[in-house]
């Protein structure tokens, strides 16, 4: 577990009034609201440079390598604003924050679905070559054998609905396979086009022009109250490590740890298998994993501790593809219940659910190994 | 892994010539002849206590506890004296041992087959509750919700075709998994009754009864060689345990190891998977650690040392463990290629048969652990 920094019986977030006190003797050095109005500056100015970039690359057909770096960055700056405006909102005005923060969560993930739908995709292909013994992957650049895609480049706009895996190679596999890979193309391919549709649509919004104003202000003019200026931010992202440490230890870490405990793919033939109810606590500790990770770097910089942030990384990239596997496998039961789907079809994506069920256990064991690592310092 | 008693360079069954040398001054300790001859006499009386035991009890519909406890002995006593004749044969009658270890090895086989069979049915309809997130178990008595069915007991003989999974409770099951579970139960329960009367054939036939004469004389004259009064039977031992040995140093035990690797389940698509090829290493490694369990009984007698005994039994379960998975999983999928069968069907064996391929990796992962633990003496 990582070190508090401060008296993790600290108030949280919403019980502003202790929030003026601040520790005498650490307000010289203390982080306060001038570092997160630095912070957010900075992520703001990111965001407009991001957008600016993509607009001047974002238009061609094809979806160019800069046009994709470009959405990511406007997603992750929109991310880490939010985040910012929600751990640390006692220092800012409440009205703004409230207006401003669910308009972020819209465009962040906007712009994650074409994104979640190509790597969707691209995990289930390489999986379904993976379980047909296939050395080949489908995909020009793919990812190894293991499947995991989660380094696969963003594409939200601009780009051409069908990317990396236009044209897969079925002839290596069995026909249920390449049946079930054809459905599954079909199927998710039809979702991204949707989701660039939407993307494109989104950055062309009068609803987009309004939010990207707010944070061009936002970039020079930090909406701070007055209690801001000497609040200690350490108390605030204390709160939210708290909340973490909380969801975390309610988590089944010890089932978790224990290799082959076959609990994610109890309920694999049960009816209401998407989502999968089991998972939702995991998505809830990787959205908290990240505002504390956010609110670390508000705090201390990008390059706070480097040891920790390891840690942290390595934990959150456990939940990511805990994520990614949970919704390939839900999209694979999905798959399954296309009517007039043949046999051979439907057997070859019982498999594939299971196996992306397995990786969900597998990612949860990685994420319990991470967690339990002692950090070096704070 | 288990000291070696004796020089592992020693020669091997077959090369009979060193044999006959014995070092001086272990000669008067050493076990020899007369040790194994203790050993098959022990087991042919056991054999033929058994087998009494059996047609006391075994003639009466519903086969009684006691007769599956007498098919257990008689198969346990069966694969002792083979895989004796097997270990210490170069001390034996070489003729005598080839007309008896074919016929015992076909006693066991024959025995075995409706065991397997109920077995392997509990196995996957406990597996098929599990993954529909049941609690019920459709045994009476049935294995915890891991889905390990080790531990029924076997029917061989006199036993009513439908046992203990006559009636499973699909009420609980979804359409697809409750198909699923009938159809395993149609083709295995014909299986087992197949397997029930050839049982029932083999004992009354003339093979069997010329079998059980062999052993009736092994019980009271075992066909020594010369050089067995003198030849220490420790060196035979080694070489079987120098095989089995070289056998697991063969297997992938790093990947086995390391957990959630996925091995069991790659090819799990391609039209080879029954039998799967990559489990055959593993099932040799099985057949040649029980000769090495009983290579050492035959020397030291059945409680010879608790600690590598205990650790042997370990690993042995995990292979067996293995191979029940194995076979279920090649039955799931067996099951998915029967013609005109509901693509919710094929889905739910598709699940089953990856879930049983996930058990074999985890079989894998435990007999690692198992092999790796240090022996304490030996």
């Amino acid at each position: 577990m990582a070190q508090r920094h401060l008296d993790p019986t600290g108030p949280r977030p919403g019980t502003a009034a202790p929030l003026a006190k601040t520790r005498p003797g650490t307000v010289a050095t203390a982080p306060t609201g001038d570092a997160l109005a630095g912070y957010l500056r900075a992520q703001a100015t990111e965001f407009l440079r991001a957008l600016r970039l993509h607009r001047e690359t974002g238009a061609g057909a094809g979806g160019s390598e800069t046009s994709a770096e470009a959405a990511r960055a406007l997603r992750r700056s929109a991310r880490r604003i939010s985040a910012s405006l929600h751990t640390f909102q006692p220092l800012l005005d409440a009205d703004w924050c409230e207006a401003v923060r669910p308009e972020l969560a819209w465009v962040s993930g906007t712009l994650a679905m074409e994104h979640a739908c190509t790597a969707r995709l691209e995990r289930l292909l390489a999986a379904l070559h993976r379980l047909s013994g296939s050395t080949a992957f489908p995909g020009a650049a793919g990812p190894p054998p293991g499947g995991r895609a989660s380094g696969a480049a963003p594409v939200p706009a601009g780009a051409a609905p069908r990317g990396a895996t236009a044209a897969p190679e079925r002839g290596n596999l069995t026909v249920g396979a390449a049946k079930a890979g054809a459905l599954l193309d079909r199927q998710l391919t039809l979702a991204r086009t949707r989701a660039h549709s939407t993307a494109l649509q989104a950055l062309g919004s009068s609803r987009f022009h309004a939010v990207a104003d707010k944070v061009a202000v936002l970039a020079s003019e930090v909406p701070l109250t007055g209690p801001a200026a000497t609040t200690d931010l350490r108390l605030l992202a204390g709160a939210a490590e708290d909340r973490l440490t909380d969801a975390v230890t309610a988590l089944p870490l010890v089932t978790a740890g224990s290799p082959y405990n076959a609990a994610a793919l109890v309920h694999g033939l049960s009816p209401d298998t998407v989502p999968h109810p089991q998972d939702a606590p995991w998505h809830q500790v990787r959205l908290l994993l990240r505002l504390h990770r956010y609110a670390r770097e508000t705090v201390s910089g990008p390059r706070g501790n480097a040891v920790v942030d390891l840690r942290l990384l390595a934990a959150g990239q456990a939940l990511n593809l805990h994520r990614d596997a949970s919704e390939a496998a839900a999209a694979a039961a999905q798959a399954a219940r296309t009517p007039r789907i043949a046999p051979a079809t439907a057997y070859a994506l019982g498999v594939l659910h299971a196996d992306q069920r397995h990786e969900v256990e597998a990612a949860r064991f990685t994420f319990q190994q991470a967690w339990q690592k002692e950090t070096v310092g704070a």
